[in-house]
């Protein structure tokens, strides 16, 4: 079955807002079955609105609206939807009451606009909307029984709408085939060189009714691998062969078969095998203890950073040698290791991953030029090390050394 | 005058990424006085292609796409937009040989699929892409002289191919007035209370010729003031006078008058003073650092971090005291000031903060539920504190962290 979604509002056009609620909504609707065919963005015009809806219906038989339900007076969306099914705005009075109690709880005023919030369209149903004013909507065209759904642009209040108003009337109106699908992150490895390798395998994907899609990043590739079929099983079965078979083919590559991030890979892997981590990062400077820290849960494997950007800092936290420094300069493999190593005695950590680098745009050399990085990992068998020559994008050398480095902890620890 | 934006991938409709780039391209093109219509979202499919160009074209003068552009199988945009100009795809030389360098500049095999990507509409203006291997290109449609562009779905390949190839042959081909636009970085105060305490003054803003727009995010509101004028300089006049008005009522919340991020207002604030900075961070991780690090020249200012994750990193490395640790626990004023005060004396900087709190979903008790965060700026006149409740997402208590700890920084060394 297919779906489209229509988002509203000026700020997505005028780029003030970036719409992460579309891909939300399409995640959770792949997962149901329902393929969205099509994302549009419009303006809180009537004009636009009808159009669009228009547009979408003569397409697909299920259309789901956010945006333009707030209480001021360039929100349009609930009257245009009422103009659209041919009916009229009435006092819900339960509705009424619900928003009463919402400003009561609160403390706040109750304003005439958000009064008129429990004004709705006679012929839709109703979705209640706990976590804020703007109710739901869910429309059926009489005459082909195709559903329009009409939600707040607020991620929070449209994802409780969706998981306990919508997809159970989804499930009820229509009768839906399985989709699964299994995500796997690779590292190291670039979304054309990692095509060619299982090329011919890939070519017989489609035949055996599975679909893969690759999904590159500066240093990572995710591959999915999906089927849809009336039978959850088959579904199932069909996608995880298929999954085992890349796996003896580049196997090498992946480092988390979950659909995670590879900060979340290193945390889960090292917590399994109860190993702890440290970091002593220079030009990364912070980026892989951020990414590490934003896990839930990190707090079992990591154990701290030190962000060493001064060359003192190198010296007297992490008792990089002033000789060796001076002799082979920060960005050196003798110093990356010595970092690593020191952080990890320090902190007492299985183990450790250090970072210095010429990050740019500016401090390059002839040679060590930017994008020079190096990489040590220190583990119980010692240290090892790796140079990388990237680019002269600050930002794009820091998240591809972040990338290097957890992959390599990913590796190695297992 | 009106564009529209398509970005092309399954990868969008399936909600496996997030399409920033619609809300970046709008952004820049509002303020080249370009609006945007409608984004629009399909799948690699050549009728999907084919059907929304040929929309949009009917609707606006100018078409932006981005993806499809990548070596792979299901990339078929370049093949689409050939089919549509009634092109033909030629090998082009130039292209090849900046294709070729790319490969051997990183030590990387060319594949025959990378080679193909040097295979371009014969009708078409190519855009030099220096940063990957897809290039963009440049259609005009001669009936109508209306413009579509094709870029890669890479957020930093479009970013650099829009700035560098594309606003140059739009400044060539249409002669729009000049937008001139000034942006205030503003901390600790929501959009609603902001807009009220300038609300008389933003009421008359309009029939003054300048438009305002307010551009939140957790903890922090972008303030953005514009005005369209053939004569740049009366643009120039009008906004400046009216970002004069807006500091003498609102500037205490101003924490820069560039359009940057905190990290880089505190560099460029701290370099103009010769103020050097460090940080101790537990519950944010390594956040403050990365987001200072990630400013081009910070290390002018930044000596480094120590992320103390762990109890005992907080007391080897920062010497927080072990008995206060266990009076008060780690989240606590105590704690937070040794560690502030600890990373200070340690790296011989003028100004450190610190962090520790319960970033959550986990780890919080009654005394302190998840959101409590505890933050110490110690500085020239001794060592100050203060703790916010936030709520119980993760991601955002580490992001308002930061960026409250960003904003005290700047606040108090000036």
């Amino acid at each position: 079955m297919l779906a489209e979604i229509i988002t509203i509002g000026d700020e997505l056009l005028l780029g003030q807002t970036v719409d992460t609620n579309s891909a939300w909504m399409g995640g959770q609707l792949a997962a149901h079955g329902i393929r969205v065919h099509r994302i549009t963005s419009i303006s809180d015009e009537a004009d636009a609105i009808l159009v669009a809806l228009d547009e979408a219906l003569s397409r697909v038989d299920f259309v789901l609206v956010t945006g333009g339900l707030g209480p001021t007076r360039d929100d349009i969306t609930k009257e245009t939807l009422a103009a659209y099914f041919g009916t009229e705005l009435v006092m819900n009075d339960a509705v009424l009451e619900t928003i009463t109690n919402w400003f009561s709880g609160r403390g706040f005023d109750m304003l005439e606009a958000n009064r008129h919030q429990a004004m709705l369209p006679e012929a839709c149903e109703v979705l209640i909307n706990p976590r804020g004013t703007a109710m739901g909507m869910w429309f059926e065209r009489e005459v082909d029984q195709k559903v329009v759904v009409s939600m707040p642009g607020v991620p929070y209040e449209m994802k409780g709408l969706m998981l306990e108003e919508v997809f159970p009337r989804v499930d009820r109106h229509w009768k839906l085939p399985t989709r699964y699908h299994r995500t796997l992150l690779t590292q190291g490895v670039g979304e054309s060189y990692l095509s060619e390798l299982v090329l011919e395998w890939e070519e017989r994907l489609e035949s055996r009714g599975v679909s893969i899609a690759y999904l590159p990043a500066p240093g990572q590739v995710r591959v999915r691998l999906s089927a849809v079929d009336e039978d959850a099983k088959a579904a199932k079965n069909r996608v995880e062969v298929e999954v085992a078979a890349f796996l003896k083919m580049a196997g090498d590559y992946v480092v988390s078969e979950l659909d995670e991030s590879l900060g979340s890979a290193v945390v889960h892997s090292l917590a399994k095998q109860h190993l702890t981590l440290s970091t002593a990062e220079s030009c990364t400077g912070g980026a892989i203890a951020a990414s590490i820290t934003s896990v839930p849960g990190s707090s079992k494997v990591f154990k701290g950073s030190v962000v060493a950007y001064d060359n003192h800092v190198k010296e007297t936290m992490l008792g990089v040698s002033s000789v060796v420094l001076l002799e082979h300069g920060a960005v050196s493999e003798a110093v990356v290791c010595q970092m690593a190593l020191g952080v990890k005695e320090r902190m007492g950590t299985d183990y450790a991953v250090a970072t210095s680098g010429v990050a740019g745009p500016d401090g390059g050399t002839k040679e060590k030029p930017v994008g020079t990085v190096w990489i040590a990992l220190a583990g119980p068998k010692g240290v090892e090390s790796k140079c990388l020559s990237l680019g002269n994008n600050r930002a794009r050398n820091i998240e591809r050394s972040v990338r290097e480095a957890l992959a390599w902890i990913i590796r190695t620890a297992k």
